[in-house]
């Protein structure tokens, strides 16, 4: 591995605390120079303490000096030795002032003595390559910093600890021992010998497959629990989907980071309500007439559309007379038994029968709610709620906020199961299905042998990729560039 | 001390990384319950260890369990015993991956166990009030953490290593000597004993206020260094001073924070250039004419001008006739032998002599600046330069910059000089100054010994403010409530 070797030699160093100052700022360093650099800058207070002999898990007060031996910072350094660390690898934290100056001044001391400054995920890419972790661990380390929820937290934590690498592990150990079998009897294939029984490796490769589907499948709720249950606000033009998406993203808001979407003209954004992470999506609005060439326009709000675990119909409360078209022509779009959705009825307090005062939910416009009922069970939908809200006047909006919680009540409860959080594994894994799906019918069709056994190996291939039982350097370039600097 | 009782049973936690998310995140904790909170919320790794007798200075890998026993993030923490920590106490770090989840679950996992969450700047008051450290040293931990240069981060170590702190004690050793003999006088009084000889008691006070004198007067350069170079930007109005600031301040700056003046109307943000800290200040634009009503309105701008250390005077180089009025009014504003003045002939690229292309300075406009000359000399005024630029176009700035720089190239010559840079201590050197001063007077008047002996304790009590031998709730209650949380 050609990354390995590389950094064999090198030691880096990089804050690991962020930016911001806070009161501390922590400094790692790692390599096989490292307590060689750090006796070059730092001088133990106890002064009988050799520097380069420090046992791991040693905890040292000292000083740091500057080259002209003036006094930088009084710090506190952790000492790890190697394999007994992060990156498996001699290493160091250096805690700090949380300084941006005294953290400058210090990495230059660093690098000055040799170190090099290290790049996003270097640290973490090293545990990977000295085999203190695998990819799919590796990988996990940046969700769990990113996770701001119980549920992501669990699902990433449950992915370092290695239950995802296990179930992996099992799964190329079941798939090695087929391809074992059938590439045994390639090397006797003059011979025309059967070692294996073919009912048992059909057998075989369909628990595999079965397996893997399971683990496929969890990715909807994997990618919902990361990067938040996706909820499309769709509906015509003009009915206040955009008012209603800021009103749902307000400002006191627990959690917002901005999603840069496939598609630039829709407007996404992550909301914490209630410990459950939604992602609402503004899409474009859909003209009540579709046609043909429209069709095309708005394509890409179909797109988003398909994506949404929740659908949030928007209908102008208003203009009764549209209702009609709006709900046929997305219904065709809406898959309900797969996606549930919510029909709102905006701008209800146009309607005389509200009740602004208490800023609750109206008390009626229940002749409308009941027309939009029938006309939902006409177009063969079946909504989880009609409310009626009004976006701009934020009425009705608790009650949205905690149905679509409500909705998503057993995504907490997704306990230790594993899940696949991660669009790579997720593709990964598609992969090794449609090589072991190939395998098991041309295995029925009686195709020859190394045929069979290439596309078990193909899917042991992709399977490896996840937890990095093979890696190329573009693969781990793509992987640890979206890691922070100092991890 | 009351602040003292009310921490004594208290333990406290807190962030002490800032609040962005970084690789890792450390939690402190500190106060006599420390250990035994710990052990309810952290397992180590190895099974041995008994975290309640764990001496200080030991570094332990383990996990940090939530009360249902999931998993919330494996952890290394280090543990200090009283007296050997930073705050005197016994303290434990976290160092937590950085997600701000696993941040806020660790701290509620804590406080459910007894701990107090911390607030700003309660780990080093404690550190105070455990006699880790005086006052001004605990206020010089809040000053290096904002360091952004070598020399406002060198002011600050100085002072927090109690560089100042001793030059204080031996004054008030000093002074304390002075004002014993003249008690033991008093309490001889009636056999009109006089145990001290005057004047060499006068020699003694005469030194301390040397000595003071010479404190306070560092305030300018230890004000400047750690606030920035004040750089007061005046001119009639419409000579593009706020365009000369917002050029200053470009986007690639190397720090810019903004510092609420006490003037509202004045623009302040500093600015590094070449490792020294300016504080650029606009100021609302000078009537060519100054009125007896114009004089009043923009006093607040005369004030900036009287606290800068550099003036930069604009004129309007496309209006050379109000070149003479300019300089005249603003040469009783400025102490040309204290401050340092730069006269800018702005706008001169709307001359004809420029050249552009090459964005230097431009080559002439020499008649202007032989004008300016005079003009300046006859109004007593003896400029560091006067230099043609164009604030809009950029041109001529360089110069400008590097001559600033230049003006200040003894600020880092500093080196471990004691420097006063707080203005809390200015204050109460200026007040000991005046008591001593009052004392030096009536001693030599001879004023009854015990009115000498009472403005020497008064001076005293103001240096003994300084370092927190006398504190009172209120000057511990404004000095902490400007720290970070978590130091």
């Amino acid at each position: 591995m050609s990354e390995l070797s590389n950094i064999e030699n090198t030691t880096i160093c990089a804050c690991s605390t962020g930016n911001n100052s806070g009161a501390i700022a922590v400094v790692r360093i790692s390599g096989p120079q490292t307590l060689e650099i750090l006796s070059k800058v730092f001088t133990p207070k106890r002064e009988d303490v050799k520097l380069l002999e420090v046992p791991g898990y040693t905890l040292l007060y000292g000083y740091i000096y500057r080259q002209d031996s003036t006094l930088l910072d009084d710090v506190l350094v952790s000492i790890f030795r190697e394999p007994h660390s992060y990156t498996g690898e001699d290493s160091a934290e250096i805690s700090c002032h949380g300084s941006n100056y005294i953290v400058r001044e210090l990495l230059s001391l660093l690098t000055d003595n040799g170190a090099k400054y290290a790049g996003p995920g270097d640290f973490t890419k090293r545990a990977f390559l000295n085999g203190k972790m695998d990819l799919a661990q590796a990988e996990a380390v940046c969700d769990l910093i990113s996770s701001e929820t119980k549920a992501s937290h669990d699902v990433a934590m449950q992915q370092m600890r290695g239950g995802f690498s296990k179930e992996l592990e099992a799964m190329r150990t079941n798939l090695l021992q087929i391809v074992s079998l059938l590439e045994l009897e390639l090397d006797f294939s003059e011979e025309e010998v059967q070692f294996a029984d073919r009912k048992e490796l059909q057998k075989l490769l369909d628990d595999s497959c079965t397996q893997i589907n399971s683990l496929i499948s969890s990715f909807k709720l994997g990618n919902a629990l990361k990067n938040g249950v996706p909820v499309a606000i769709v509906g015509a033009t003009n009915t206040g989907k955009s008012t209603l998406l800021n009103a749902l993203l307000r400002e006191d808001r627990a959690i917002v980071s901005s999603i840069a979407g496939t598609t630039r003209d829709t407007i996404e954004d992550v909301m914490n309500l209630d410990g459950v992470l939604f992602r609402f999506i503004d899409t474009a609005g859909i003209r009540a007439t579709l046609e043909q060439i429209e069709m095309m326009g708005i394509e890409r709000t179909f797109y988003k559309i398909r994506q949404a675990q929740i659908v949030l119909m928007m209908l102008d409360s208003t203009n009764p007379d549209g209702f009609q078209e709006s709900i046929q022509s997305l219904s065709k779009k809406i898959n309900n038994s797969e996606q549930t959705l919510f029909i709102l009825l905006n701008k209800c307090d146009k309607n005389t029968i509200l009740s602004h005062a208490d800023k609750t939910a109206p008390a009626s416009n229940e002749d409308l709610v009941e027309q939009v009922r029938a006309l939902a069970a006409d177009a063969g939908l079946t909504p989880a709620a009609i409310l009626p809200i009004s976006a701009k006047q934020k009425l009705g909006l608790d009650v949205l906020e905690s149905m679509l919680v409500e909705s998503q009540k057993d995504l907490n409860a997704s306990g230790n199961m594993v899940l696949v959080s991660n669009m790579r594994h997720y593709s990964a894994l598609k992969d090794a299905y449609n090589a072991l799906l190939r395998a098991n019918v041309a295995l029925g069709e009686h195709v020859p042998t190394d045929l069979v056994a290439q596309d078990i190996r193909e899917s042991l291939y992709s399977i490896g990729t996840i937890v990095g039982a093979v890696s190329t350097d573009e693969i781990l370039g793509n992987i640890f560039k979206n890691f922070c600097i100092g991890k």
